[in-house]
């Protein structure tokens, strides 16, 4: 048998032989890294014989598909465990995820945190047995009989939904066998090191009318020094991530009584929201938009014009019911519409045009409770919207203009690094989900690829990631957790002018369909907010912080020259607090440290005296003393460039 | 007989005597002026005749009562009018009214405003003829056979439904009868001058299930004088109001496909909200309230405890059916009980007192379409709202502190003379209306009533006008047409803390309820905006103004220099546009006058050369030439001292 290598050369297999054994006639130090292989183009075990001419590839945990295999096989010996300790347990799924593994288990009484170094312990020797991992393909009544005398109800589901005609193995280590596709490691003696992270409820198969299952979740590597790096970065994630800094910090809260998907900003978070806003409604302005602020709801009447109520119904929440109702009304989604009927209000001719619409709005999106989380996936959220109609000659132009815009946006808040772009086209195989204009989606694409390579953007395509009327481009970022989202979008319309019968005269008299360009330029306000927080571990730079300054008094006899300072803050625009509480300077220090205050005025008798004050840092720590006016002056740039140096 | 004076003086009467009669012996002017009385607290018609002592007010058209009978005969002459012409009309109803009068009919085919002159013309030929009035007393079976020989449809309603054992009067003038209560003038010709002003159409009683009738509107008045001043009033009020001139200044639109009451502020209407709501958020962020930003919508969880689900529920927007959903939400009708949450979250003690939580808050009433306008009766508006949470012992600090501010943004907006003040209480008949705890009530008033006289505010008393958890303080102003409108409220409230188990712990280590105030401080931004557009009839002053700057170019020449002055401006953070149209430079004065910008730049090639301005105020008209600094300190100074006088 031949063997075609990654890299092209070629290797005799006896037929039969083992891919291990020829993986050691490649390399010993190959075969000790291996944990799975790809044949011929499907991942399969290092214990699968060659039986024709192949190609083969090694796989070992620096390939995504190694590591999985290796975090697969962790989550079955977490099964197994799991079945040893609690025997009545019924095994659901156990899938390796983008950080770990997890296995979801339906248990006859609740477990928790604590049980967990016990089951710990108890998968340490099923890993120090080395059980052999072993395979083998039953048919359909044989995978039915065996789960049927284990009694596990959730597997004998998943045979039962498995296509006709699908090749069902099983996989046993020891006492434990369990329903499985593989691949996996050879023996349970290959996982080096792991560690149980979490449990959380889960439904099976993710439906919320199906029973709560109890899932735990686990890492594993193959080094020590990685699993702990591993565990210090999501010690670090931890303490960034907005859903929870965002609620210590005063940002933000949830509440049962008002629902899922529904934050309520505090008053930190509300000021941080009003900064953003007057940041980019300034910006805007500047750049030629016209603000606009229309209604959250409109009839159906609108959206079936838009194709939002054909394309987007259960996405919106509807008040009043199609069957019963003379009006059935609905949230928006989104403004769109809405700016296309202010633009409709009087003719408009080439001369009106670029126009340049923005609003600060808020929209609704009816997602299903489960989904619903922090900033990021909520109901309601405010949209930092624009719509430009213009002329189509003036259409690359203005593209550009809102990517110099955006990029801009991104500099001011210093999340330029955290961006990638996807450019997001139709899929012409799902006619249903898109406008169906071949033609007109063609041209678009076409026009949007050349606009995104004369703009140098190093971006990536997704087919099927569209909106229904065009084309656009996603910016992308990650979370914390590694969770990527897009924040930003900029889309091409070759819809609505039509749909909406918007149209302007043209130099030549005649009526003539302009273009649309849907964008953003920070995005949803809700998920800026999360980003920032979590870039920033909610040390905002000076000009977003909603408290900028904080005056401590030194002593009893600073307190009114510190309200002085405090007004004299006010009256230049600059936010700021004052502690003159009696306590140890210290004690104030550290708690206007937990704040994260930009900056903080220690104040005692002698700047007091000499009307000077006492600067300190947040990064850069002990500033010395320096009269009002070289704080002030010191601070205000720092505002008005949108610095993030402190 | 001895009839009694309203100035005490007595005067004795045959039994039997008419009161014009009596009136005569009085003073022949007076009978002369005189339209009808009031006699032993009843109005009568003239005609009736004294049978017993008793007290009498001769009413003239200076009394509103006597200038309402006035102008209801004034609704009986144009019935008459309308009968003679269209014998087929049949007669609804035909009131007095502020401005003047109606008369509601069922025609059998349409008329316009062209037929109104010769209706009055007919009108006049009645009173000419000086028929004189007669009221009869009649039987239910009497005034049911009378107009059922009319075929008087709607009477005959109006007949049944009256209560058993009403006293039912018929009144006649020439071959024209009419069921009704009366009293009127004793002839037709007492009426001197009129005038037919529109034509609408309105439901019968109404209600959106009836027919829809042809309202006819008029007016009457005593001298023609009288009637051209008013007259012209209406012109002045029209050319003001805000549903009119608010679309014409591309202030706010609307659209049958989004529905009634839900305008679009348009450019110009955002731009003000803007500038109103940073305004508002600024002066009250330096008084010490706290922003919050809060969810449109809460599961009706929330709703039952506020008690919004008890007394408010119909004028709520719901989502999802009681019967069919497990989770009903609803738009909210106002903030406090999201407020309510924000304070909760973290345990408070007397020292974090008072929390002042404000927020621009866009709330949602569910109201029928036909009581849908402009921008003062809308579904969807937001309020420049805040709930202040405080100990009781700080109540009448802290109402009086938001008196004060909305004083001072009353002053702002220029708007101080215009306001008049309603101490509304509750009605403790009505029980379900409102929270049943009548010993809190009566201290609430007592507590509200002795703050109000503290204050020396000059306001009239309510009753049945309360809140439902407290009484208020409403202030109240009036459009263009004479209607009055709460525009901003302050409301105790002694039953939310219970209700939402808010409490802080006290000096004494206790825990407290707090009281709640619930206040606003300039009102509903959208009826603010709509009284602004009333009062300046578009020409806001230079701080409000959506455009502060036009600069004009004189010859093209200048163009670049314009441009430059306008960035200059905008540097400064001045609203400034250019024109720069090869056009006469009195056709874009005439333009700039016209969409009302305070001030005009007029740059030719002196003022380019010098860098100096020509500038024309909108009031002031032509200021001479300037320098660019010294026009900027005179309109910064303006802006910064929120001028009127420009």
């Amino acid at each position: 048998m031949t063997v075609t290598l990654k890299d092209g050369s070629t290797i005799q297999a006896e037929q039969g032989e083992k891919i291990i054994d020829v993986t050691k006639r490649i390399s010993e130090g190959l075969a000790r890294n291996a944990l799975i292989a790809r044949m011929n183009g499907k991942l399969v075990d290092l214990t699968r014989t060659i039986d024709e001419d192949c190609t083969l590839e090694i796989l070992t945990f620096k390939d995504e598909e190694g590591r999985n295999a290796y975090r697969h096989t962790c989550a079955h010996i977490l099964a197994q465990a799991v079945k040893n300790l609690y025997p009545d347990a019924k095994l659901a799924i156990g899938p390796a995820i983008k950080t770990g593994f997890y296995y979801d288990f339906d248990l006859p009484s609740p477990i928790t945190m604590d049980d967990l170094p016990r089951i710990e312990k108890e998968m340490e020797s099923i890993i120090k047995a080395d059980l052999p991992i072993e395979r083998s393909v039953v048919t359909r009544k044989q995978a039915l009989t065996r789960m049927r005398g284990f009694d596990e109800i959730y597997k004998l589901q998943l045979i039962e939904d498995l296509p006709r005609g699908s090749e069902i193995t099983l996989y046993t280590q020891g006492n434990f066998v369990d329903l499985c596709a593989g691949p996996h490691l050879m023996s349970t003696g290959k996982v080096k090191c792991f560690k149980l992270t979490q449990i959380t409820g889960a439904y099976w198969r993710g439906n919320e009318q199906n029973k709560m299952l109890t899932r735990i979740y686990g890492t594993a590597f193959e080094k020590k020094s990685e699993l702990t790096e591993y565990l210090n970065a999501v010690e670090e994630a931890k303490k960034r991530d907005h859903n929870k800094l965002g609620r210590e910090l005063g940002i933000f809260m949830t509440d049962e009584l008002v629902g899922q998907g529904l934050p309520l900003l505090m008053p930190n978070g509300a000021k941080l929201f009003q900064i953003l806003q007057r940041f980019v409604e300034n910006e805007e302005e500047r750049r030629g938009y016209m603000l606009t602020k229309t209604p959250y709801m409109a009839k159906s009447d609108l959206y079936k014009i838009s194709g939002h109520w054909d394309h987007y119904k259960d996405g919106m929440f509807l008040l009043g019911d199609e069957a019963m109702d003379d009006e059935v009304m609905a949230l928006r989604p989104m403004t769109c519409p809405f700016q296309y009927l202010i633009y409709k209000n009087g003719i408009k001719s080439y001369r009106d045009l670029p126009c340049r619409y923005n609003e600060t709005s808020t929209l609704f999106r009816n997602e299903s409770s489960g989904e619903m989380h922090g900033l990021t996936r909520v109901r309601q959220f405010t949209l930092s919207e624009a719509h430009i109609i213009c002329a189509p000659e003036h259409v690359e132009e203005e593209f550009k203009n809102v990517f110099e815009l955006i990029l801009y946006m991104e500099k001011c808040l210093g999340i330029s690094d955290e961006i990638s772009y996807r450019f997001s086209k139709w899929d012409p195989k799902k006619k249903t989900k898109y406008i169906n204009n071949p033609k007109a989606w063609t041209e678009t694409q076409t026009l949007m690829k050349k606009i995104l390579d004369d703009l140098g953007i190093n971006y990536v395509e997704a087919d099927g990631e569209a909106a229904f009327y065009g084309p656009k481009l996603d910016l992308q970022a990650r979370n914390v957790w590694g969770k990527e989202d897009t924040i930003i979008t900029i889309q091409l319309d070759f819809a609505a002018a039509e749909r909406f019968d918007m149209f302007y005269v043209a130099e030549d008299g005649t009526r003539k369909r302009p273009m649309v360009i849907h964008r953003s330029s920070i995005g949803s306000y809700e998920r800026t907010i999360a980003m920032l927080i979590e870039k920033y571990a909610g040390a905002f730079p000076v000009w977003m912080s909603p408290n900028q300054v904080k005056v401590l008094a030194l002593t009893d006899r600073t307190a009114d020259k510190c309200k002085e300072i405090v007004s004299r803050l006010h009256a230049l625009g600059i936010r700021a607090t004052s502690d003159l509480r009696n306590e140890k300077i210290g004690f104030k220090i550290r708690e206007a440290q937990l704040e994260k205050t930009p900056y903080m005025l220690i104040i005692g008798d002698r700047e007091a005296e000499e009307d000077k004050v006492s600067v300190r840092a947040r990064k850069a720590g002990d500033l010395g003393t320096m009269t009002f006016d070289e704080f002030a002056t010191r601070i205000k740039n720092e505002i008005e460039t949108f610095s993030l140096e402190n």
